[in-house]
């Protein structure tokens, strides 16, 4: 399938680099391609340069927002939840009509430091998926994966053995079972993927952030997961 | 040890009776004893009026707000959430200096129908636990117990082998501890009480609550928690 992710940091590269190991055609979209290629700065959290990393994943394209949405068939929205949908209308409403976008972000706040809250209008009875919708009111918006660290989103089976919850939802049950599609791809076990109804279920899910961010200061790392225990 | 619980609820009651079956004195404290005790109202989810239950509860003790916070050595606020504060100020000030109060509410706001979202000026950048304690600075409040439906935060071995997460928060080191013995007592393993810090974090466990409530809508009830695997 043609997937296009809109985000070029740690997230957006590591579902990136899972989709093409699984034979997918990704192009990646950011806002300035040269700029991007050029960059020889690591990121906030020490990763190489994005052209330093695209060489050892050559299988991938790089392209505008704009390139990358009209490219895919199926979109991700990778990018920080602050800019997403900033990120989104560059990306073109047209380019985005009819397709499925998945949003993995999370609308963060770390203007008043460490752990960020949620962003101010998009918490408690809104949320960041919400507001996607809301502006690509013809696109099927599906929230997952946005409750865990990016290393666990396409290899759940790096902690108990893949036996722990992800969340899915969304107003279209089509765009939903598509998605789980690529769940299942990446290792998540159907009864591991619990639907929990339309899109105004991401203001749960994004609320997760703020205990997930406790309990990863706690654990002083990323590598764990919630799971349902009945 | 004297333990006050205020409210009179399922969750009050829950937490009340176990107390007792561990041989504490427990005195439930209620805005108006007499209306209490003359009730014969069933609550919203169809438990038995007061009284009745307190026939088969008869270790207990009932008194007004005020005198249940005089009677305890240790306070535990059982409210709604939406009128914790008010209720806690009925018990007074003066009775809880010094005490040690568990918070165990979420502060709901129910007027915008199911799920209930937080109340606003009660969520993300600030929290019921954290009103609790400026409201009341010489107390040291913590929070525990709130991310869980009654049945389980005194009985954890029902799900799991009661082998699941409980969260602890407050600003003050020794009445966590007073409050993990107590919670050690309801069947929580150590390794299963997580400290989180201090009394901000129960922005963080508060906000478990619109998952909470999705994941039970979900799987129809309430009987389920959520693990941390790693």
């Amino acid at each position: 399938m043609k997937i296009a992710i809109i985000g070029t940091g740690i997230v957006g590269r590591t579902i990136a680099s899972k989709l093409a190991e699984l034979n997918h055609e990704v192009m990646m979209g950011t806002r300035n391609v040269s700029d991007k290629l050029a960059s020889t700065v690591k990121d906030n959290y020490g990763n190489p340069p994005f052209n330093e990393w695209l060489k050892v994943n050559s299988k991938l394209k790089l392209g505008t927002f704009t390139e990358s949405a009209a490219f895919g068939e199926l979109v991700i929205n990778a990018t920080n939840g602050g800019n997403s949908v900033t990120a989104l209308i560059l990306a073109g409403k047209k380019n985005l009509v009819g397709k499925v976008l998945v949003d993995i972000a999370n609308p963060l706040d770390f203007s008043n430091g460490m752990p960020p809250s949620l962003l101010s209008g998009l918490n408690n009875t809104y949320s960041l998926a919400e507001e996607i919708q809301k502006t690509f009111p013809e696109t099927m918006v599906v929230k997952t994966l946005n409750t865990m660290w990016c290393g666990l989103m396409v290899n759940p089976k790096l902690v108990g053995k893949g036996d722990h919850i992800n969340f899915i939802c969304g107003n279209d049950a089509e765009a939903k079972t598509s998605v789980k599609e690529i769940l299942n791809q990446f290792g998540w076990q159907d009864k591991n993927i619990m639907d929990i109804g339309d899109i105004t279920g991401a203001r749960a899910t994004e609320s997760v952030l703020p205990i997930w961010l406790r309990v990863s200061g706690v654990l002083k790392g990323g590598a764990f997961n919630f799971k349902i225990v009945q």
